[in-house]
């Protein structure tokens, strides 16, 4: 059988599968080394106390003759309706929002959409599914220089603000946009959004819009949802997640949003075949994660996403003073749980070993988030808190 | 943006979201018919009480800060081994074993290791993802006539006792193979899978092996894997589930078995592109599923298998004694839950309606499985004991 020429365009390893061999490899050659992680985007807290009571109960009652429940294929209705009130007022049909195992699984499926051939654009850096997932599509060529062939990166670095130049995008390309953004922490404003929303739909695109980070955003003039801009329901595909507001990554439960209203070029509906695709290759998120996800949207539970996205969005504010005090530049940490740092003409991969060597930090290195990430270095906010302050004083070492 | 080509080649909708609209759609009609589900092949009974405890605790250690944690890309270790020792006497290093969310969505994964253009051989009738999930990787065309350009289908009716003619296996295809067959019930037994091992292995052609429902056999004699084969872990990968043995299949856990001695034509290990396929487009399985999984695997978890699966192997031997006393050629129930009845020279859907509408009975249409299950009906043996035993006395209306 022939290998899928796909695959051998893909370079290297995963990002972060290489970052935790490097972790091991030098805890193997320094035993004695107290490993700090600040690298993989990882909730590190205990769930609370009603968000976990909603775990529990949804695994209890299956050992039950009326609470048992088998196959959830479309996800709970009373999750998707949920959805839709607490983060989109209501303005989805339970029939629009598809109960996921996570924002990551479900950036892999939707390019089965568009297929091979699909002209990508990225924002520079970027998080790596986006990228990864478009080489193992088809929708992307062999690595050369800096970047995949046929994908279109958009630099987004100190310059311009973090924010991308939307000249740069083809038409008729799928446009994956981050924000609250992952790696960089820089939230897209109003205005900025409409103009990416304008530019879609004025080049035939269709946006794939991460948003597993938007309960971080505190600044109440920031958009949460891409589908706070209008006619964003024409052109745009939303991905989220309660991995990182219910503070569960490993329980697996996200949702994405496929518009009735979004349309290939053709006239045919878009949501109809993610139904398909979703009916055909998936099975449904757990159903103990998806009684977790109706507790942590309830009010006690929203309460708790609060709480705990306070927490973390602590630590980075920690960490960020700590990278500030040192003369470092950075940017995040504010409506985001990642800190981007910038060491100006340095290799990221050897600021990383720097400081694992000297601070026993684990980061991760901007460059494996795309080109334009080279000499910078991402943060993350998930760790306990006595953690974050051993790390940030072990900074000071730098 | 263009739609995928290959999405426009599938027909229709998936099997099972059509049942449950003729389904609802009948009910609507009939708003005092009492139905009973012998369709879907969907666990009903509450999940074990020590399995259950697994997964109970495994929900209430999350909320704790010595048994919380996050992603488990790779699953447990400790699942892993256990895996291996259980059902492949520790013939398996834990990395060729694969922590899924489930064999359907493997299955859905693993067409991207070959990609477009892939040669397919699957058994008719045969579980519609291996068809349907070709078809959306582009390793098949349009439907013509009764099946889908470029799959070549093996027919397994009552004429070969329902193991193909290997004869029809084209050189270097991906062969899906099932059994316990869904949904014929049969079962090939040891000679018959050395014949298809040797049959790939002369041909090039790789085996995903679907073993999914290999804790319902009782022979003793008949093979649980396709790697008591000699051979078979140079041209086999094995997908398997806790859905049907554990009775969670809303829990969302199963694995995929590829050893590192299967190589693709040039030589290069089908285990590191699996490997990094499930890293890059996959985020592991939940971890309260896993620790589940943890415990069916135990001592007291594998009696509750034992007895889960004996349970509804007893629906399955009251099916068909009801049908053969109607006089109806049936096989399968004996080492399976799925009994597949003949109505020869009759169309499936009419049969399928008919039982409907006179017993108010769901079953399958064979046809929904492939062209030669034209003229039979699928019944599932997963219910509830008191419905099962009314199914069948309603069944000798017919």
């Amino acid at each position: 059988m022939r290998r899928n020429s796909y695959i051998a365009n893909l370079k290297a390893g995963y990002l972060f599968p290489e970052i935790a061999k490097r972790r091991r490899e030098f805890a193997a050659s320094h035993p004695e080394a107290k490993i700090i992680s600040l690298g993989v985007g990882n909730t590190t807290e205990p769930v609370l106390p009603h968000t976990n009571a909603g775990l529990v109960e949804g695994a209890r009652k299956l050992g039950t003759a009326e609470g048992y429940s088998g196959y959830q294929d479309e996800g709970l209705e009373q999750l998707r309706e949920k959805i839709s009130s607490v983060f989109y007022r209501g303005k989805f049909n339970i029939d629009e929002i598809f109960i996921s195992d996570g924002a990551k699984c479900d950036i892999g499926r939707l390019q089965i959409l568009f297929g091979a051939g699909t002209r990508i654009a990225v924002q520079d850096p970027s998080y790596p599914v986006y990228v990864d997932g478009s080489v193992l599509a088809g929708a992307a060529g062999g690595f050369e220089g800096a970047g995949y062939k046929g994908i279109t990166y958009l630099p987004c670095t100190a310059e311009n603000n973090f924010f991308p130049n939307l000249e740069l995008i083809p038409q008729n390309s799928l446009i994956y946009f981050c924000s609250p953004n992952n790696p960089t922490g820089a939230v897209s404003d109003r205005i900025q959004l409409t103009s990416l929303v304008n530019a879609a739909i004025s080049k035939s695109c269709i946006i794939i819009f991460d948003a597993a980070y938007s309960e971080f955003i505190r600044d109440p003039l920031l958009p949460k949802t891409i589908f706070e801009i209008d006619k964003a329901d024409t052109c745009a595909i939303e991905v989220n997640s309660f991995s990182k507001p219910a503070g569960f990554t490993g329980v697996r439960l996200g949702w994405s949003v496929v518009p009735k209203t979004l349309k290939y070029e053709s006239g045919e509906s878009v949501n109809t075949d993610w139904n398909r695709i979703a009916g055909t290759i998936f099975n449904g998120a757990s159903n103990i994660a998806q009684a977790g996800g109706l507790a942590a949207l309830d009010v006690e539970g929203l309460k708790e996403i609060r709480e705990l996205t306070n927490f973390y969005l602590g630590n980075a504010k920690l960490i960020r003073d700590a990278l500030i005090k040192l003369g470092i530049n950075c940017i995040g940490g504010d409506n985001s749980p990642y800190i981007w740092a910038h060491f100006s003409g340095r290799d990221s991969w050897e600021i990383f070993s720097q400081i694992l060597e000297k601070c026993h930090v684990v980061t991760t290195p901007g460059a494996g988030f795309g080109p334009a990430g080279q000499g910078y270095i991402r943060f993350s906010a998930f760790g306990h808190r006595a953690d974050v302050e051993e790390a940030c004083r072990r900074l000071e070492k730098l």
